[in-house]
């Protein structure tokens, strides 16, 4: 692979710049996606746009009528977010192809570079929703009601980007009996089992594990179990001049509490894989001569192993009830979403080791405590994933980081990973 | 005094509504401005508006040439705030001339009923305006660097309410030379030392301690001593599903410890009166999914004895730097306000002491967590508080509430304070 047309895609696409700010269906989204159209229509790829704006871009194999490879990842980017979040996977992925076709490589199956929309949940607060509308586990329907900041329903912002998500809507019984044989009738864009032979997803770590080892590439296991609570404190408020320290019921006091309670909880997991943050909180009114009445805040657990998950969330509604109990407060916990752990495809999984191997950089095992796409493919398909080191663990900031040696040996981990799968049965 | 006419006024002013919005300069603020003037010339008085906007009415004495007895209190209130805060000290001192007048009582001395504008701080974010300006606190210069949310300058502001801070502007020495004798000069509003014979301010405690000891009236002798710090915690953020545990550099999590040992640091204080408050915090960038780059809180310490205060704002630098250090994060601590304990004068103390047990009512000497208008007028005249109990020790909000009771009872303690120190030498 040639590390330095990879980094020169990654340069064009974010002008060179550290920090990137690329939600999907805006300007600087649009600006990438008609890059990689050039990339790809220069190698002759057929390229399909779907409803969400997902898209694929496919080179012919020998057999063109068997079911494909995917490799790919998403471009778009948090707030503020790094450089390789994302787009790292489907510059590599577009890589592959320009490889293919320089060395005169016809794959036995067509390959196809994905790229996948709304991976970061920036828009919307949903993540995954160009592989979720893809595998089916979100219904376009949906998309009415949920909005951006600015108030405008998910919908309605596809639409203006200039994709159709009701091309995802399951065919309608009733339309399907009153079908024509020869009308070409309503087909749900929605993955079918066996439409795709495997997928691939190169992606940096986003932690500090591949770092710390000093081994360039990760071979994802499985992808973290997740949940997501939030926490609401609600107590009298109060003058914070006129009330002594003994009468005080105050739920920034208890939620630190909590906080401490829950990281110290998820240390102390069996797992050793297990981690809670609370990355949002609000304390209302938020003055500062107060005593709050209400603090909220979000606590996100993660575990490989689904059990260590609900347990984390079984200690936390403990110490908020408790703790909240024990300062006079109403303490209310909700569960705002839950994910199951994933595991990847073992034979997958086993390609990926062997073409390591056989390159002489062997992957280290280990799982994804981020989501990824390639989680929501594993529903429809056989995947893998092949992580690079961040540089410090650093990810969705401006100082996210991976060193090109690495870039490289992960890069040429996913080519001969493709090509053999490509060639596969 | 006439417990109905006083909840009589209130409910005027506040339109019998438990949660008041009412920030000085304001719509509601000139409602409850001309309710006041009508009572006040009703009884005859002579009113007069300063360039704060602070309205003083005097009842005419025996002995007009003597300084006058000042009585009173604010009528701004916070956002969402009670029925009490400020107005009751008002409308108690309204009531007291009201009683002068029904039953034929000359004072020797003037009494004036004092409405101090912006004690609240809802505006500007800075407490007791009006009583700064008065008392030469402030430089009116000053109030075009200070802003509301709107970006408006409060100079702006006083203007377009129709007062004209400049008219606390110190006389220029220049003009001054050049002034003739019989041309009345330029005269600062800011109150000279004897201006004022004795200022009494009763006001609801906003705390709890005379509600739980069921005392009607408290005697303040001190005003708390005051500091607030802004504590920056800053990290270098990081995937809050690829960062494990013992990886992190999690800023929210050091906040919590700091929030939690400053609380007990001010429980555990020597004094006993101590306090200390996180009632704002912010988490940068704030996202669930994001380990914090940044926590900023602020905290507010008080106590009546100003070395403890000192004391615990060097605990929570200590607290900061080395929980800040042992997490691997910058911390900053800036203090960005310090007022000093101010001690209430002796003698109206003693009036006060002498005129509760007169009346059967014994009060408390207590000390005050909360700033007054009257901290301010301490510096040019002889003052004394009087308290009455905030149930549950609630104030700042809609739940804000003292019983009819303790309100006479307070309110005749404040009479007859009134009604002694006017006679005095």
């Amino acid at each position: 692979m040639n590390i330095n047309r990879i980094i020169g895609d990654i340069d064009a696409v974010t002008g060179g710049a550290a920090a990137c700010t690329r939600p999907s269906y805006g300007a600087a989204d649009a600006e990438a996606r008609a890059y990689f159209f050039r990339a790809f229509e220069e190698l002759g790829l057929e390229i399909r746009t779907d409803g969400a704006g997902n898209i694929r871009a496919a080179m012919k194999g020998k057999e063109p009528e068997l079911a494909p490879v995917l490799v790919g990842s998403h471009i778009d980017t948090v707030n503020n977010g790094g450089r390789f979040d994302g787009l790292l996977g489907v510059v590599c992925a577009l890589e592959c192809l320009r490889i293919f076709k320089e060395k005169g490589h016809t794959p036995r199956r067509n390959v196809e570079v994905v790229i996948f929309a709304e991976e970061e949940a920036s828009n919307f607060g949903v993540t995954l929703l160009g592989s979720k509308l893809l595998t089916g586990k979100l219904a376009p329907a949906s998309l009415k009601g949920i909005f951006n900041d600015a108030g405008q329903s998910a919908d309605d912002v596809i639409r203006n980007a200039g994709f159709d998500p009701s091309r995802f809507a399951e065919a309608d019984e009733t339309e399907a009996n009153e079908r024509d044989d020869d009308e070409p009738g309503h087909t749900s864009e929605i993955l079918k089992p066996d439409e795709i032979y495997a997928m691939l997803e190169m992606h940096i770590e986003q932690g500090s594990v591949l770092d710390n080892s000093k081994i360039s590439v990760g071979i994802v296991e499985n992808i973290a179990g997740m949940e997501t609570y939030r926490v609401v404190l609600t107590g009298p408020s109060g003058h914070a001049g006129g009330t002594p320290m003994a009468n005080r019921k105050d739920p920034m006091v208890a939620a630190a509490e909590i906080i401490l309670c829950i990281q110290k909880a998820a240390e102390g997991a069996d797992s050793g894989t297990a981690v809670a943050t609370v990355g949002k909180l609000s304390v209302r009114p938020g003055a500062t001569n107060v005593i709050a009445r209400e603090v909220e805040f979000f606590v996100d657990i993660r575990d490989a192993n689904d059990a260590s998950v609900e347990d984390l969330a079984e200690s936390l509604k403990f110490f908020a009830e408790s703790i909240g109990e024990k300062q006079g407060l109403i303490a209310q916990v909700d569960r705002i979403s839950k994910s199951f752990a994933i595991g990847l495809d073992g034979d997958v999984i086993e390609t990926i080791d062997r073409a390591a191997e056989d390159l002489g950089t062997p992957g280290l095992h280990m799982y994804s405590g981020p989501v990824h796409d390639a989680g929501m493919m594993a529903g429809v398909t056989r995947v893998g994933m092949i992580f690079v080191p961040s540089i410090g663990g650093l990810s969705h900031c401006p100082e996210e980081d991976t060193r090109p040696t690495d870039i490289e040996i992960g890069a040429n981990v996913l080519l001969e990973t493709v090509k053999r799968l490509a060639e596969g049965v």
